[in-house]
Order: C-alpha cells, then structure tokens, then sequence
C-alpha cells in the first residue's frame, strides 16, 4: 500500500482557499486577523476536522491540527506555514506549507497508514507583518523570541491590538507551547534561481542573517554652474560611491553574500543644485555570521574612505540584526533524498529571506522544501506556480516527514 | 578732477533698493512685474531721473537710463543687469550690476565729466524666471532670442501672462532696440572661487555652455533576499555608475568642466527591494561648445557600456541646450587691466551660470565684472557680500566703460 500524494486535490484546496480574499487580479488579500482571515482559518480547520485531526488553538492565534501517532511518547513532527497574506499577494506564499501539510495527512488517511510520531500540521498567526508588526509574530512568539503579552500589545494603524483583533476572530485559544520533534515548511522560493537553473526542488541549507543600515549623507549645496568640481562636497557622489562598495562587497564575499540599496532619498533634488544631503538604506545578508560581521565592517572602511574622499560625513545606523539560520543537517538530508529518490531536479539553496521556519530552528530540528515560482516573483498578485511543482513539492515533503515521524503500518511511499 | 566712486552711497542705494521687498531673514523678494517689482523699478527711475539721466522703457519692460554723451553719432556703452529677485532671494543678486551703473554715472556728475559715447544704466526685466519663464526674458527679447511676442504671452502660475503683468506694473514702453556700443556687467560670483582664492576681482571670460538631460533608467523589481546578485537589474547600482561617470567627465576633460547629478528619483524605494527604475538628471557645462559635444559623446558611451553591464535600460533625453558664450577679448582686457591698475589681486574666471551678460555678448562686445560672495552663496536670503568688495567691483567697472566710452573733459579716474 502506497501513501500517495494528490496533486490535483492539493491544487484545488490551494484555489479554494484562495476564494477567501480573492482579488480581481487573480492575488489574495486575506491580511491578518481580518474577517477574511477568519474564514481561512475556519477553512483550514474544517478541513482538518474532516481528516480527523483534532486541533488546538494558542495564545497568539496559532492552529495546531494534529494526527496521532503510535507513540504516545513521541513528539509531533510538524508541517506548517501562514494563512495571512500581503495586502496585494498571491495564492502560494504561505498558504502552500499549509495546505501541503494538510495534503500529506490526507495522503496518509488515504492509504490508511499510521506514523509512530503525530504530525501536526500548523498555521502560524500574522507572519507577513503588513497589519501588525513585527513579522513572523506567531512563530516568534512560539519560539519565545517575543513575550506574548509583548504581541498581544502590538497595534494596527487603527489603534486596535493583536489581542482585541485575536478576540474577534475567535481565535485566541488556551494551548500551551509543546516540544516538537522536528519542524518542515514547503514554500514558494520567491527569488529566480529554481526557474532560471530548471530545477524543480530547492533544499533549503538555512537562511541568510540580515543586517540593515539607515545611512545619512551631509555635504553641502551649491549651483551646479558656479561651483567647481574640486570644491564641492556632493552627497550624491558619495551616495553613489556606496552604493558601487555595497555591490562590490556583495559580490565578492562568499557565502550567499548579498547586498542592496534599496532606498535613496536627495536634498535638495533640484537639476542644476549640487546635492548637499543623501539618506539612503544599505542591506547586508549572507548565510554566515561571521562573513555579515565582515562584510560590515567592510562597509564601514568604504564609509569612512569615502567621507574622506568626498569632504561629507557619512553616518551609518545599524536598525536590523537578524543572525542567519542553520537547518538540521539530517532534515535537509532528508529533504536532499527525497528529491533524489522521486527524481526531481534539485540544488541547495539557501534562502535570502526569513520564514517561519527560522524561529522554529531556535527550537526544533528544521528544514524547509523550495519549489520555483513564475518569474521569482511573490508579494505580489501575479504571484504564480506549476501545479506540476506544487505537487513535487509536497511529495518531497512527505518523504522527508515520514523518514522522520516513522511509518508504523506496511505502507510505501508512492513514487 | 579725478571721477571718485563712493563706496559709501553705493552701499546705501543697495541697502536702500533693498528695503523694497526686504525679507524677515534679510533677504529679498522682489518677484519679476510684481507690485513690489514696481516700486523697486519707480525707484531705480526716480534716481535716475534726479542723475540726469533721460529714461526709455522698451515692449518687455527693460528700463534704459542715458546720460548723453559728446558724440551724437556714437552707440553708447551699456551697464546693466536686472532689479527682479529670487522668491527667497538676495540682495546683491541683479541689483548690484543696475546700482553700480547708476554710481558709476553719479560719479560722473560728481566730476563733471563728460564722455564721447552716451552711458546707458539698464534694468533687464524678469532675469530669475521665477514667475514667468524663459529666465532672461528681457535680455533675451532684446537680443532676438525670443519673439517680444512670444514673451508677453508667457503666464506665470495663476494664468496672469507677462504682457497683462507689464500693463499693470506700468511698463510696457514703445522704445526699440538701439544698437549698443558696448555691453558691462557687474555681479557676485555666485560661486566659491574669488572668496577661496583671495581674489576681490574676477575678470569673466565668457560663460559656460550647459547641456541638460533627463535620465531614465529601467531595469527589474526584485526582493533583495532571494535574488542573488548576478541575477539583478538594480536600476540603481547603474544610475550610481552613471553618477560616477558624470563626476569622471567633468574632472578629466578641459575648459572648465562641470557635471552635475542634482535630481535622483527610485522605484519603488522600498528597503529591501532591488529598485527596478531610477529617474534622473545630468547637468554638463563647459567653456568650448567643442568640448562640451565631446562631454556629451563620453555620457553616452558610458551609458551604453553601463546599461549593458547592469542588463538595464539607460534612456539620456537632452532637455536643454545653451551655447558657451565667450565675451570680447578686448572688454575682457580692459576688464583685466582695471584690476591691475588699481591694485586688486584678480583672477580670470569663466561665469558658470548664465546672465544677461550672455544673452548681450550675441549683439554687443561684452564683459562682466565679478567680485566674491559670502560662501558663494546666492538665491538665498542669507546672500552677502563685502563692501570694499562691492566699491572695488564699482570701481574696475569704471575703468572700463570710460576706457570704452571716452572722457572728453580732463578729468581723471581716482584710484
């Protein structure tokens, strides 16, 4: 007896849901802890009943559906992602880990198979920060980076706080947080490199740690006709010197370094004035620590070479230090053989932005699955996947949770 | 009888002028055919009128004061400049160049001297083009750059046009153009570079030519996590080398070159998102229209090899073209000489905004006197300037329009 994963039933739950705040450009606009969100939610927790999961609620909002295992010793192996969305997204960012999750346990039910360990299949509450902030307050929270009663607090541009808005969706439960066994999430990888290398799996290493710099620019102002070039102090010169070092250290350092300037603001912006002030913003990653550390500090030598250089006074503020993540090497291995084992085209990859799945790697063995999007384009309504892709995904996925939660009954994996 | 500029009552008529529309800061708004223009301009008249001097007001509203000359069949030698401001203006600005003629013709008086050419003090309407544009709009008439219809029909902000503004203000008049033997101009530098070199006197040459152009930039949104860098279109890391390159042209090619990047817009200037188009402006100046075409021809190519590095697309859309402008040898000497004679330390210097100087060097030999401004600061209200500095530019004015213009009587200049 195979567990057998369907593609076509995962699509549909994935566009059934998308029903529920969709948009007429074919995106999702379901934001946190909404009315909409609620119907989600109430959704994701009909179909877990009907699968025979009973579900437990915490403090934050986060679901927990879980199908029990043999062992009554053994700790959940879990399967999640979010159900909210950016204000304009599309159907997969989040909601795939979700729905795949709840796809496997269906497999599972299909082939009438038991696991040794539970699996518990999970949705975490506001992890795209667009209404409440931060970002990833749910899992967060779960992996006590932040104080609940600290959540709870936060307040939308309304004035109304996690807490009430939590109260009104009727979803601010009594569950308590439990050790799990291991955490997976599937995901769109919302960057190009899966559709541009023609791989169908992304195993996913870890997660890049992020450093961001709010940087300010003074020099002076003065006309473009009468000042000569050796006596200007030009902030914009300088802006642009940075921008080159910040590309320039991003590209030569090793380890997924990345660097941008994303933001860039002029004073006094006008053709023919020699600008005096610059702010702008520089983000650094890269998946190691010590490589971020630097390639700060390189940044800081082009900051200070370039002050120098141009007569202005650059200021660097360090606004965000976010560490990189590391996954379980046996997760990612298992990961790495499942897609070999179904023969998908796949390659390691790290990913450059945060999910859930970093908290949970504080707390728990972790491993996420990588499937291409159309474009490496997400947070946006054109969002797009393959359902060819969705489904590998998913089968990738199962393969690696099974390996790890244990198939008690005779039941194979299907091809 | 020596001809004796008074510093003293040159200081005073432009601390006078510049009661009419003075500013809290101590600046000045006297905005082109405005009430308060008017009175700056009745002003100017009535001393005029007290000096002698018969008025003749041309169709754009240029004010020409004459002290008649012994020779009825010479053109006269003109000094002028314009009596308008900046919204938050100085007080030197324009008015300096019309209060210095007025002394110099004073002086005259004074010394009961006579010159074989006719002395003309001229006040050019609407130089700044705050209100109305083309700036230079009096001058620009004058020399036929502009259509004297044309002008009048421009319209400032609340649709009122220029010949509407002259009628209410009184001076729209019936004089033609006149040839002119002669063009002077006096001004502050607006720029740094007599106040940083020591120099009370700069002897101008001839004023820059500018080519403008509005830069668009387009390359790709991306999410500054998941992109790795080779796969970017940043519009912005190319919009920095453009900036770049501009700084490399107008420090590396000759006949004083300026560069200047002054206006810098990003999209969508979100922190973590690769922009994918820049908007932005490019400001070349030089003294040889030669070189400046071969400044142009290097922008280009460096926007080509540029947009083809950063696998971007570089549009250059040139918005304004104005010619260098090379004032006549011979003023320019005497200019030089009047400097040498009378012991100020001076520097040649090319004027790298544009005057009414330039627009008169197309129909009249023409020079310009400068003298330094605090910080090179103009088109500000904390405009300043130096009194020896104001009475030194006076007096080399002298020597040079009476070397042009003749003295009859035996009077002499005072050193």
């Amino acid at each position: 007896m195979g567990v057998n994963i369907d593609g076509a039933r995962l699509w549909q739950s994935l566009m059934d849901l998308a029903k529920i705040g969709a948009t007429d450009k074919g995106g999702v606009r379901r934001i946190t802890l909404t009315e909409v969100d609620r119907q989600g939610r109430d959704q994701f927790v009909r179909w877990c009943e009907d699968a025979g999961m009973s579900i437990a609620v915490d403090g934050i909002g986060n679901i927990f559906a879980r199908r029990a295992g043999t062992d009554p010793d053994a700790a959940p192996v879990a399967v999640g992602s979010h159900l909210d969305s950016q204000p304009s997204g599309g159907r997969f960012d989040g909601a795939y880990g979700v729905m795949a999750g709840l796809e496997l346990v269906r497999a599972l039910n299909d082939a009438g198979a038991r696991t040794r360990a539970p699996i518990e299949v999970i949705a975490w509450t506001n992890e795209e920060g667009s209404r409440f902030v931060p970002t990833m307050m749910g899992s967060g929270v779960y992996a006590g980076v932040y104080a609940l009663e600290y959540a709870l607090q936060q307040k939308d541009v309304d004035g109304i706080s996690v807490r009430e808005a939590l109260e009104k969706v009727g979803y601010a439960g009594p569950a308590q947080p439990h050790r799990l066994g291991a955490y997976f999430e599937a995901h769109i990888e919302q960057g190009p490199v899966l559709e541009e290398t023609g791989n169908t799996i992304g195993v996913v290493l870890g997660a890049l740690g992020q450093r961001w710099f709010d940087v300010r620019i003074s020099g002076q102002d003065s006309h473009a006709g009468p000042t000569p070039m050796e006596t200007r102090k030009d902030a914009l010169l300088a802006a642009s010197r940075l921008v080159l070092e910040v590309n320039r250290i991003a590209t030569t350092f090793p380890d997924y370094a990345r660097g941008t300037v994303g933001f860039m603001q002029v004073k006094p912006n006008s053709r023919n004035v020699v600008p005096g002030e610059v702010r702008m913003t520089v983000d650094l990653r890269n998946a190691k620590d010590a490589t971020l550390a630097a390639m700060v500090d390189e940044l800081k030598n082009s900051a200070a070479a370039i002050a120098a250089q141009g007569r202005v006074a650059v200021e660097l503020d360090e606004v965000v230090y976010f560490p990189p993540s590391e996954f379980a090497p046996d997760l990612v291995a298992r990961v790495r053989e499942g897609a070999q084992v179904l023969g998908y085209p796949h390659r390691d990859i790290v990913s450059g932005a945060a999910h859930d799945a970093v908290y949970m790697a504080r707390i728990a063995p972790t491993a996420m699955v990588f499937v291409p999007c159309e474009g490496g384009i997400s947070h946006n309504e054109i969002e797009n996947a393959r359902p060819q892709d969705i489904e590998a995904g998913c089968k990738v996925l199962l393969h690696a949770v099974l390996g790890r939660a244990g198939i008690v009954e005779s039941a194979q994996m299907a091809a």
